[in-house]
């Protein structure tokens, strides 16, 4: 028998909607909340633990609950007060997720290809950004994206939405904008920020070695340090009226820049 | 002596009010409200016509109102609850005009490139999405942006403040997707449909010709009739988990290929 929990004043619940309205509340206890059939899938399958599974009956069945998952974990089944209290979403799948966060190391980045491409994005802020970057990192098959100095953490539940999941099939690893030089440099990877400064046009640099595309946030570009540490500057030549393109569309142009220069294998 | 209006009861700031929220008011009156100093002016540049302009002068001179324009229109000091009944965005910059929509007629369109190269989005849903297209096309500066079976008029604010005025620096047309099909191939106009049936990887096409670029929505793609009367279908090789990209970057990635090939020019 499954446990059942129908008010909303149950103490669980309320740790819960903590866990999705409060970014401390989730670094403090290393818990997220995940919606959706989808996303818990692409957790699980990437190596995300889980510690319970919330499900309101009359959207999400016992039957597809075994088939998301044979981990032993709580199964609670909710009403549809409770159901609404969690949910962060406008479609309702009727089921939520309780799983423990990565702590997304820099150090723990592990690449398979001897000549890695890695997506680097400094202080993003909006949800929407990060969801449309993580999306396209997950198509081109990045090896990394890191998060250097990031404003919000991953978990956030606009970040997992706008990013459809892919905040979980991304090798992802967050730092200091000093530890992620450290690190690439340790590693001998090409350094490219899209500034503005002795900036050469994207496309005449060779993106086949190692290389990290690092982008900025579109109100100041990259920090200082980066363009010190930087391989070469690239552009984005614009010539329209306005010096401004959205920067998950930048971040996108020069991720499938070196795909075709790497014939997209 | 400029005209004063303090309270929000006013039937012209009633008005102004159905023109901010609602799309039918917009199109029954052919009038639209615009926020922002930048915005306005880029919208006097595109050939926009003005009614009016309200400004609260708290937050905005009459001196930084005639570096504006010398237009010869109605200027209207506003109070502050009046301003904030009419301002749409966070930011507070006390001014907002008043302007007259154009039709975005398909056939005024005018191409003074003998190649040209034009993004068309289907049905493009959120506003954000638009608003980023609209950006990317005009650092591109693409001929033409061509919404087909527009979803919403261009002037929702929304729009104007994603695109950060990028509406208005374009040349855009709307239309039915039938009339847009007949209207290229009237133009001898090439169209590349981003799709996943019969496709070859976009970069493999020549988009030096002219050439349009057409790219559906997230959801269902392009409509059949596009795929009829595609000149080749393109694809970006996507080898993540997930197939699927945000559609304003993948029409990003799509258009500055056609650049990278035009050189730029």
């Amino acid at each position: 028998m499954n446990k059942q929990i129908s008010s909303i004043q149950n103490s669980y619940i309320k740790q819960l909607v903590q866990l999705k309205d409060k970014s401390r509340e989730r670094k403090k206890t290393g818990l997220f909340l995940i919606e959706g059939e989808r996303e818990i899938s692409l957790a699980i399958k990437g190596g995300y633990e889980l510690e319970s599974i919330l499900f309101y009956p009359e959207l999400f069945s016992l039957e597809q609950l075994n088939e998301l998952t044979n981990q032993q974990i709580n199964i609670i089944e909710i009403s549809k007060e409770v159901y609404q209290k969690l949910a962060y979403r406008d479609t309702t799948e009727g089921v939520i997720a309780v799983a423990k966060s990565k702590l997304h190391l820099i150090n723990s980045l592990k690449f398979q290809n001897k000549n890695p491409l890695i997506l680097v994005s400094e202080a993003p802020e909006k949800p929407g950004n990060i969801g449309a970057i993580l999306r396209t990192a997950d198509a081109a098959k990045v090896d990394a994206v890191i998060i250097a100095n990031p404003k919000s953490d991953l978990y956030n539940p606009n970040i997992i939405r706008s990013s459809v999941g892919c905040v979980f099939t991304n090798q992802i690893a967050t730092g200091t904008t000093t530890e992620i030089i450290a690190f690439l440099k340790a590693q001998h990877i090409n350094i490219y920020c899209a500034a503005l400064q002795a900036s050469v046009n994207y496309n005449t640099q060779d993106f086949t070695k190692p290389t990290a595309i690092v982008v900025g946030t579109e109100a100041t570009g990259l920090s200082n340090e980066w363009l010190e540490n930087s391989t070469q500057n690239i552009i984005i030549p614009m010539q329209g009226e306005i010096d401004s393109m959205n920067v998950s569309v930048a971040a996108g142009i020069l991720i499938f820049e070196a795909k075709r220069q790497r014939n997209f294998i």
